[in-house]
């Protein structure tokens, strides 16, 4: 078998086989297969796709080109949730400790914010002292006794995704819902999961605005991972605005307690209960969504979930006195109020903007190597079909040191629109429920009948992987 | 201005421009874009083809990447041809002496044998002394005093080609028209021409076995030689079964002679005379082509093409007396003949199997490598639509040592395809020509009202660039 004979294959819309791929990954992993023959491979699987069986075979070999968790020596079904990235997207600080608390394990490997959305791992080093780089033998200790560890990920995991991710990146292949797919769920897998719910923005500020981007890519990953054996369901969850009304680390924190004290805005709280709901649903705890909805909910009302969140915060060496205490969590020097010059409704708000600016503000990277200033960001007082008056708070600002406040100022005034005639009603914060074997036309014949998934509509411009 | 960035919009199927072409060239040949880029936006250019306007730009950038020879003080018009392969395909050695004898420049820079197909300066190198490594001195002195010079590829001639097709060997990235006009036209614009006569090979024995892909690959280099200045014109010939009879390096070059001394196979002499007709015509040395072709007829029939063969030969430290004893050519020590096992008609010839029987017998080479050996081949009694008897010798075999005799034998018997029922005609020599400005079917408008050059239904496999 030469390479580029497996490259002319791929190129002219053959399908490669398990051993194929497999020899490419392991190959390349090794450092036996040049960058420049697998450049040309992702082009060729960027442009001409990849069949079901191939795909899995790429995640397979991703998956095994390092170490893969084995869980089964701990009680209890192991269940995650992976978000491909938004803008106020903060519901793994939530869903963790109450599915935890609801006695399901959770073993969470997170990312840091990409481009103008945020990162779990970002939010949770606002608590001081958090630590994400657990030891993969400590996350398993944190598993064991509390029954969740969230934790970035380490070097053991999937290195064939590190060493792929870094050369797509600089060779225009980023952009495809197959690499996308088999980078996430080869990271997902190695966790040692049962069950995986995805949650699948679309919106203005998402990676993949148009839904049927969205939902091709919801569609690839909830059949990978069910070919892999994993209990699987994707949400296609609203990203039209910002989720909740905080963004940027510390504050949205403070918004993670909130909910889970039984406060917190509605949409997040629902999506939190709805993802909840899923994660108890597929891990067996209940028979149904809705009683697994009620579950986290009564985890909220009892307060079993905030005092989860406890121990993992004391379990990875934060300080927990920051749930009684929000003083305690990095807090910026200023305030500014963005007010409405006019009086109607909030039209819409371009969600990717609000992200940026709070990505100026220093809340996230602009280059790899810059540091995050977790105390910045922006709270939303008003959002899509809330009246606000001419004059009034639309949004407040918190930020240090005001080199580039006007940059975000003017970044924030362009994302509102107001409309001074009709209302308009934000959308549905659940857009549609993939589960396996389904298609999104709800036919299942016809996903089985071709093996060959047809092309997405539109390119996805990126997500987080 | 990104490589990255540039890379996602020829992905994107949008069209690169000049200046973003040439950066990417110019920065390539110097080392400074790595590999693992180029093989991506190559492998993108595969998939997604490219606009006359990208093609042009790309050949005048690799053109420009080395030394452009300027013959514009040499008196006379300059004038060459390319083929892009075949087998027995030897049409150089006879029309460069005709053409230069007719008061032409012929400065041709050729290439060694590729795959199944010989090459012009392996067959030169049968020519005891002869010496095809001139420096663009030597060549362009040889040029002003006998109009003739045939040397290889010098490091000075485009290197962004030289660069660029090792890529492509190893990243399934040679299968392109688009490349493989770019990789052909910036070595030869590089000659200093004024005019170029393309055989563009198809059939059996050609890279492009189909016509179609043929045709498209004319009609990319007939524009883009067009829109740098030079006349053009490109004849798809046929190259199903060998050209004339003989096929190996000496055994090549006799029969050139022999068209030379008037005599020689008349599918040989008709291509041959063909081609320098146009040579002649695009060269302004007659008016028309069959003026052309009857000037030719008069230098072969004068001994003014075979004389220049000579001074060819002296001036490229030859024995010019091989002309006159081809016993002074190398020989193969054995010879044997293989006859037919029925009486009836040669229905076929798969051509590429009797290309690859004479690199089986040491003709050619299978690696890089590998030294050829001058005195092997094949002579072929049999073409085409001839009766045979059986018993008769279809071929004979000219070989050194039979370690992979069987081998060829075998490839060369089952290249003959005898039919005891119908008699097959060959195809016409010639199967199109085209004139720059035409298109395949006649309409001229239709060529130039889209600037995107719809792509070819088949792959091309593969051209002697």
């Amino acid at each position: 078998m030469r390479v580029v004979d497996l490259i002319r294959k791929k190129r002219d819309g053959h399908e490669l086989t398990r051993d194929e791929i497999s020899a490419i990954v392991a190959g390349y992993t090794r450092e036996e297969i040049p960058d420049y023959q697998v450049a040309a491979l992702l082009m060729a699987i960027v442009l001409r796709g990849m069949t079901k069986a191939e795909l899995a075979a790429l995640t397979e070999a991703m998956l095994n080109s390092g170490e893969v968790l084995d869980l089964s020596s701990l009680p209890g079904v192991k269940v995650d949730k992976h978000s491909t990235g938004g803008v106020g997207d903060k519901t793994s600080l939530i869903l963790a400790p109450i599915v935890a608390a609801g006695g399901l394990k959770v073993p969470m490997i997170s990312g840091r914010g990409l481009g103008h959305t945020g990162g779990t791992l970002d939010k949770l080093e606002s608590i001081p002292g958090f630590n994400v780089n657990l030891s993969l033998g400590q996350f398993v200790a944190a598993l064991d006794q509390i029954g969740c560890g969230l934790i970035g990920q380490t070097k053991e995991i999937a290195p064939a995704d590190k060493k792929l991710y870094a050369l797509r990146d600089v060779t225009g292949t980023v952009e495809s819902p197959y690499l996308i797919c088999a980078s996430i769920m080869s990271k997902k897998l190695a966790e040692g999961i049962d069950a995986l719910v995805l949650d699948v923005k679309t919106g203005s500020g998402a990676f993949m605005k148009k839904e049927d981007d969205a939902v091709y890519l919801a569609e690839l990953m909830v059949e990978t991972g069910r070919r892999m054996g994993k209990k699987m369901v994707a949400l296609i969850t609203d990203m039209d605005q910002p989720l909740g009304r905080c963004v940027g680390n510390a504050l949205e924190v403070v918004e993670c307690f909130e909910v889970l004290k039984g406060n917190g805005p509605s949409d997040l709280r629902e999506l939190s209960l709805e993802l909840c709901g899923w994660m108890f649903y597929l891990g067996g705890r209940t028979d149904t969504v809705n009683a697994g909805k009620q579950l986290a909910s009564d985890l909220i009302a009892n307060g079993a979930g905030l005092h989860k969140f406890r121990e993992i915060i004391e379990r990875q060496g934060g300080d927990p006195s920051v749930m009684d205490d929000y003083n305690k969590l990095p807090q910026a020097a200023h305030k500014i109020d963005i007010v409405s010059k006019t009086t109607g409704y909030v039209a819409s708000i371009a969600c990717e903007q609000i992200g940026t600016a709070s990505v100026v503000l220093g809340g996230g990277r602009e280059r790899k190597e810059d540091a995050v200033d977790p105390s910045v960001g922006i709270v939303l007082h008003k959002k899509v079909g809330d009246v606000v008056a001419s004059g009034e708070a639309i949004c407040s600002i918190y930020y240090n040191g005001d080199g580039r406040l006007a940059e975000a100022v003017k970044l924030i005034e362009h994302a509102y629109h107001i409309s001074t005639a009709a209302r308009y009603l934000p959308q549905p914060l659940i857009h549609r429920v993939i589960e396996a074997g389904e298609q999104t036309n709800g036919s299942v014949a016809a996903q089985e009948a071709s093996d060959n998934i047809p092309e997405p509509t539109e390119r996805i411009t990126g997500v987080t992987e």
